[in-house]
């Protein structure tokens, strides 16, 4: 079951064995830090689509979600996150710790990390058409993972 | 009062209009969650230099803190967030928000970038050395800043 989740956490992302000594609440607050963060650039950039383009501001905005999306954030659900420690809350739900959805998590990791990269590489260049269009697929790959994995 | 807060907030990173529709309560949430982002990260690279050193770990790492350093953050620091809004406590000083240190902030966050773009730089070729290094100095920045800024 440990290796099974390790594999997981390889497949969502890079793991090392670094990680390891960061505790189970730890770990559920910074994969959320992680995800507020990005939503927060993702918000950003949405504001930009729909108002004053700042090419800069877009530009960092899409830099800190790729590099957030390329962390390796599959090393913060060890065991033991799956669910509340005390007052810290997780909506994760327990299907993302099923090994036999390792390979729809790693799918769904895989396409999000290339989506943010796309998003990020799109962003430096200033082509607000081209941005929105990436914005609209990083979007999807955040909403596909909540639909099936995260509570409401 | 509202213009000096808007200077700082340039002087900290960029800042764009599309922030201001962030809620102070957010901003707040934001910011913590973007620190605590970068100090998964920074504990990643510190358990890389003492242990195991994995390039690609540690290049991942250093990317986010860069990002996250570079994503404007001082868009976090509006007017509203210089106390706890309900369940929403802050820990920053009310010093972050005199203009008369808007200089030394600015100067703080100037540098804070500058070594945390320099992290990236070094853990892209995978020196050790040069990583353990520039390690040191982006801490030094972190704790710059907490040593005014931060309470307790
Ligand atoms: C691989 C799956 C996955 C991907 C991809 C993903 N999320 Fe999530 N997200 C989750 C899970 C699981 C949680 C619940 C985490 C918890 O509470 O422990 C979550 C939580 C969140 C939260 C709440 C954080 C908090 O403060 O509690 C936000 C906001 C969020 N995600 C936004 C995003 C955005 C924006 C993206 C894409 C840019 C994204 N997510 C991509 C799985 C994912
Ligand atoms: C420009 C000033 C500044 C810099 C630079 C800075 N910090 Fe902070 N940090 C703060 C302030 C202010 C707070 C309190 C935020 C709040 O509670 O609203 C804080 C809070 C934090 C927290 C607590 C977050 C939470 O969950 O409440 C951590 C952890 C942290 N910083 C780590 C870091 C690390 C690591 C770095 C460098 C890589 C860094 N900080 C750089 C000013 C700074």
């Amino acid at each position: 079951m440990k290796k099974i989740i390790a594999l997981g956490i390889i497949a969502l992302s890079l793991a090392g064995t670094a990680s390891a000594q960061v505790k189970p609440e730890e770990q559920i607050k910074y994969r959320q830090a992680g995800y507020s963060f990005m939503s927060w650039n993702m918000g950003k950039i949405k504001a930009n689509l729909e108002g004053e383009y700042n090419t800069q501001q877009v530009q960092a905005a899409a830099n800190a979600i790729a590099a957030i999306a390329g962390s390796g954030m599959g090393a913060l659900y060890g065991p033991g996150t799956d669910k509340d420690i005390g007052e810290v809350k997780t909506r994760v739900k327990p299907e993302f710790f099923d090994p036999a959805n390792g390979p729809d998590i790693g799918k769904i990791a895989t396409n999000f990390n290339t989506a943010a990269a796309e998003l990020a590489k799109v962003a430096a260049g200033g082509d607000k058409a081209a941005v929105q269009k990436a914005f609209g697929a990083t979007g999807e790959t955040c909403k596909a993972c909540h639909d099936k994995y995260r509570m409401e």
